[in-house]
């Protein structure tokens, strides 16, 4: 915890409780670096900006609800282009790889990592690589220029491809040596950001002047630290559809549930916006929050209550929601047909067979159900205007550290600044919907639905949680704040 | 065959082979019933109409590719205003009935009745019967007035709510009776259109002055006669969501397919529509068109050989293909764990685990697939601007219709001219894909799939279609005509 | 009338009253031309149709309401493969231009013309022609092939760009025979296919081997004959945006006019569609309906009183409407100013000027207005599903009419079955609304808007319009059909 | 400055340089006010949060970037419920009133004040003001309950309608005071929030136990201090249509321009997120950086230089673009044709007649333009779920403000955290898009358009906005946070 790997969290301390989690540069391991002037500096779109060099000292405060005399807390590097750069334009060999699943906005990275290179530091050399890790080092690698990626910000999906896995430390690094290149942008999830670390950590054993950026993307939003991910943004306005269809086909049939699952195998974040930008759910069921479906605060109870209500309802669920009373289920199923158990492992599949068994066992009500799984509609679709701003500035701070020499990052926004953080602040945990908070208040007095806890839930959370937030100086690392940033567009 | 119930058909015959199929006529047995001047002919917006009433010769032509010396065939009265009405308007007192699934524009039509009546012959009493067929005996009615329906046609789904079943034949003309209604508008499929057949025998063999007009929904486009049903545009459209996103999904990831299962449980008009609209889609799957899944010719076959050629494809499927091949490996397969195996009888869950099976099992090659089931988002969208002109038409056919005395009826365009059908022409038979026929052959031509046929088959489906178009006086009644309605919008 | 130029018309009459307008051949003007076995033969797509080819007899018919015994009247080639055509696959070299403005669709043309001559025929060189007409000889040709060609249809405009104008029959027919070009595809409007038509009879003059094809584009869907034009579905789909942002306007803010300009310079049936399908206009302006501003029974008037009522209206205008007023009215103003005149000679910026003066002068009410002209937002979108599936035909009737050696052609559906239709059918006059009939009817009620006709006009009309349809053998060859066309999705 | 009408800011500082500026509450001048126990706590939804009543020290960090050492600056009091509120539930009587121009997002502001007062405080009397200011005393009020509300967030503008102007100070503190309202939630932009204020400097004085809260409403995002406005996002977004449209135009026209005129009359923030969104734009044009037509550097010579170099070009400009350029224009211009006149008054058809002036009057190149103004279609839709969401923050931290006694408040989102703003802090000033900035010197490279700046022009800028800067204990109250704040999304 606080660490990764063998890297060393690098920590600078100020007054009033100032602390700044710095990430690595190349110059770390590597003596005698030169430097060379920003291109920047003479280029007219930039020559009139007064102020146009981050200060070295500039920092990000991650704490940002204070009290008069309250410590100043956790602090990142503030992301921007810096005066001396570690490359010539000319020396730079850079490649792109996405890994994991689809999320808007993947091709307006690839974008903008590319021009951003080109334009503001005159580099020509960018490689693509082909399907996500194992591209290193089994695939041809593509050459990327302003004019190929001119137009794909307006398409969705990767026009690198993607898999999962395939992560091979020595092969990919030794592909990374062979072929020369010293820049290495890697837009992934949570493990394809571990598998960046490990790959900066090799690096920096060889001792190679190869700078390692990584870009974080997960359409379910659960990576900690950083405001939100992009491509979260389109999806929940996605996943609106799917809502309304839902609503409507409810609505024209008696007693009809209409049941939504959207994205989120370990946060519920696209399922609590997707419910709260809509206002016609019923039910919304998130990993974070258990639920149980018999008995008196239960999930039948309060279907056939909405149901004898208002005669019909809308259920919208997160995929990791229910996991444990899922697999309490499969326990017990025939073993026998894989096929269909395989299919029941679909959390939403499974939920809406197990509404339909009971309300047709019980015979106290005859009910329809509507399963509407929108996953791959949401995640195809190109990013929306606020994604593509967006996707814009992380690839031109990840350009801007990675020409700076700063090496074994990501970027992202912290309270709306984009900040160098370092790998082991992104992976050690996963960013979650805290359901003791207001947010989720929020929601459960929007839909009415039970909160399927007791009290003695909530302090039992409270115990589990303190543990992990152990970290650095005895400080609680996740703090208010951490409990903040899942409100962070919020109260 | 050419009849259905004991109703007679009402034919008429003129030169040169010239048919015409009439719809019957509260005349036929309601003896000296009075006649009143049309409203319309005092309306300032119809007063300027040269020649707005119907001539009563007036006949649409079914049959329109023609040889110098063909026989004229099959026609059908032409709907719209006559100049005398059988209803005085403060004397009507009409009913709304939607049967069946959604589909786009069911606001509309609903509607469009009620302003037709409204506007054009005064009349204020509509009720709406809510929640299909059971809620003439079962529920209570709600008044509908233009300021009700204002705003409807902008809303999926319908205001009425809707259900299958609930066919009671003597509860529903009781109820018919004892409310004193005297119109009734059904709109719904198939099985609702034989259901409002048989309403309007009872009511004929009651003697009633009710006029009964039927109102073809299908999403599926397979009702025979017309043109085309109303929602099938829309739907066609917003199936290209979906498949976009199987296009997106299998191009970002190796060897990976998208399958997306459309509407068409007996016809495959959407799927073959959306795919000829695409042309993203390398097969298209319908129930019209058998095929199957090993040896060579196969489905699997041609899947490996366009993965290899591609890297990538895109599959989409009517819900009602492939049954013969599912309820065959059904039979097989454990009874045990009923879930599972049900929710395997949606065959494109059950297609889908059939190709990871046999790619896994075969190990020839590693595949990832993506299914996609937009069914529901498809139906639940409003209609779209076509459509929405589409339903005023046919609601304002079906008023007309009303209004002068026809009875035992459904309205739809034929050749691009709204008629008047008689029942049986619409419920003896379903339309379907001529899979012999040019639009399928531009279909296959544009996917490269397989036909899955031999020429034996060919010539089989030949004989067997054969008897089937045996109709009235010996003329084939489905003659080039019905194929020909197929690829209507066609060439 | 009824001739063009020095072509005559090619007819062929019939029993009971059937004639056929034909279209002209390559073998009319050029003796002992081979043929050769259509290669559809033997494409695996094909081969499973029936009755693939169209018989050499089968026509179309214009005339679909009939009565007993009237006469069969005009008809049309059907469009279609024949079994024998007159080039080989490697003698093709075929060119495709687009003229004048943009409409939905015309990439999808482009698209199905290259992928249907490549795909069905085996042809290889197909050329685009630049920029219009002028291109042919002031411009390169690009080379189309499928795979350049191949996900145009997803983007609006056209790729091979557009110009009005640079008609130069010499210098094409002169770039034609030098490039050795046999195969000219023609996508533009009215005047684009006049100057189709004196292309080919320059052809025609000089004996050459190139079949002329024209393809019907107009966004107003004013060209006559045919069913509707490519891109009108499209455009009736997205003007529906720009009323519903007029009807929100108007709504929010207290005596608030919100006036649409939509397309449609001689006709107005974008304007009328969109308002029937849309329902929140309250009046709506076409050039086919001449309207007045001032006194009782004016525009006006309407308006004041529709304010009164609801506080808030919505008037939908076509580009072409009321120009006899706006010329009078520019006769008077002021010369001095040309660049504000020119302004005003918008009609959409006009009369929202002159309703903010009248109601400024008068006093009578203060009154805000939003004016609206979505005229460039409409004609960019892609195409939608519907007009996808239509530019197919419309692409593959055009080719497989140049393969079977007919020339001086257009395609277009007639009644829903794709004919070949002579030049000066499309350009002898143009399609327009006809107020005297029921679709404006249906409108008017629909608007409640005064019909600024006295019954003097309507006689009046009817007078005027007689000697047009004259045509051929004293039958009138626009007939009632020439007058149903106009509502053909109609009633 | 600093200060507004007569009001005195509440100014707490603290350590190392914390300053708190805070907002007036009612026991500001009403002594000896009784509290209430907050019912939240006793609501199910709320019962499980741990911690959900803001902590009266609370506040929010308004600078984010930091050094070590620098001073903590301005902070404001965050948002949220309080322990204890100043309104029993049955004595609140609520209104809400909307001004200004139409807004995404409206009706949702509107349906959670409604709902957040009634779910959450058990509040039943909520009035809407119809019509803006005046409504207060000409028009009748309508009652808002949460049933009236709860579909009006799916649909654009504001149910309450709006207007300009209209504020009357004394009548409308007597129409508060005669209705017995004690809450009031003005919903309005810049001017509609000094009147907010005015009205609650009377309120003040009369004693009234009223509170005065307001939602600041801007399309433009030109408030200052807080980080985004609501309905921004939406009209970026759906700007997108306009911008691709003007590209497919520009595309397939020779020397064709597609000029694009976007919301901004003081600030470019639409035109310039809308340009960074795109990608597809050659220049864009906001009030904030002056520009000149004629000679080097020049828009004319950047003109002919990307049609020389491309064949198209985009231009995006905001309504506020060149209104220097455009007075000068008019003075000269003829004063005698009124009408012409005021349209050229609209900056879009201005500069696109000065454009097609310049190139027919040089000749030196022929050019098509066109000019597309979307402004009411992007105004009118309704908010995206972004928005939806934003805008149920906004209004609930306004009910939270209002029930706890806060009162002449503005709420809004400081670096992500809503927080209670002074009302002089958003109205002293307008926000502006800070030319001298990154964010604009992004833009200013990816369309590669001049700067139209000289090196002394931003000098002098920086000399120009000195003074403004001087507020409160000579601290730079607007620091590099007020030139960051612009970037607040961004880097």
């Amino acid at each position: 915890m606080g660490t990764f790997g063998n890297a060393q969290p690098k920590i600078v301390t100020g007054d009033a409780g100032y602390v700044l989690e710095d990430v690595p540069h190349l110059a770390d391991y590597i003596p005698d670096l030169p430097t060379y002037h920003n291109p920047l500096q003479d280029n007219p779109a930039y020559s009139v900006v007064k102020q146009y060099f981050v200060n070295d000292d500039d920092s990000v405060a991650q704490k940002i609800v204070v009290h008069k005399s309250s410590p100043r807390g956790t602090h990142f590097r503030r992301a921007g282009p810096r005066q001396k750069v570690y490359f010539e334009s000319d020396e730079v060999h850079a490649c792109i790889v996405t890994c994991g699943g689809l999320c808007p906005g993947l091709n307006t990275v690839i974008r903008e990592i590319v021009c951003g290179l080109n334009y503001m530091y005159g580099v020509n050399r960018v490689l693509g690589i082909a399907g996500g890790y194992r591209g290193f080092y089994s695939r041809n690698t593509t050459s990327l220029t302003p004019k190929v990626v001119n137009d794909i910000h307006k398409r969705g999906g990767t026009i690198l491809g993607t898999s999962r896995g395939g992560h091979d430390t020595s092969k990919i690094v030794d592909s990374i040596q062979d072929r020369g290149i010293n820049q290495v942008y890697i837009i992934g999830g949570d493990g394809t950001q571990k598998g960046a670390s490990v790959i900066f950590e090799e690096i920096q054993r060889r001792g190679l002047k190869v700078a390692v950026a990584g870009i974080p993307k997960t359409i379910d939003n659960d990576i900690p630290v950083i405001d939100k991910s992009f491509g979260f943004d389109t999806a929940v306005e996605e996943a609106q559809r799917a809502i309304n269809a839902a609503h409507v086909e409810s609505e024209s049939i008696e007693n009809c549930i209409g049941v939504v699952k959207l994205m989120g195998r370990y946060s519920g974040f696209i399922a609590m916006h997707a419910t709260l930008a809509s206002r016609d759910v019923d039910c919304c069921l998130i990993p974070e929050s258990p639920f149980y479906l018999e008995g008196p605060g239960g999930l039948f109870e309060y279907i056939e209550k909405r149901l004898k209500e208002n005669g019909h309802m809308v259920i919208v669920m997160a995929e990791g929601a229910g996991q444990e009373l899922l697999s309490e289920s499969m326990r017990y199923a025939d073993k026998q047909d894989a096929s269909g158990n395989k299919l029941l492992q679909d959390v939403g599949l499974w939920i809406s067979q197990k509404i339909r068994d009971h309300f047709s066992t019980s015979k106290r009500m005859g009910i329809t159900l509507k399963y509407i799984d929108p996953t791959y509609m949401i995640r195809a679709v190109p990013s929306n205007a606020s994604d593509n701003v967006y996707c814009t500035l992380l690839a031109q701070s990840a350009v801007h550290g990675a020409m700076a020499g700063y090496t074994g990052f990501t970027v992202g926004p912290v309270n709306g600044r984009h900040s160098y953080i370092p790998f082991y602040r992104i992976i050690e945990r996963q960013n979650k919907v805290v359901i003791t908070d207001r947010m989720w208040a929020r929601l459960l007095s929007s839909t009415n639905q039970p909160s399927f806890l007791s009290p003695e839930d909530i302090i039992e959370d409270k115990k589990e949680e303190a543990p992990q937030s152990q970290l650095l100086n005895g400080e609680s690392g996740r703090d208010d704040e951490a409990f903040e940033k899942v409100i962070s567009n919020a109260c």
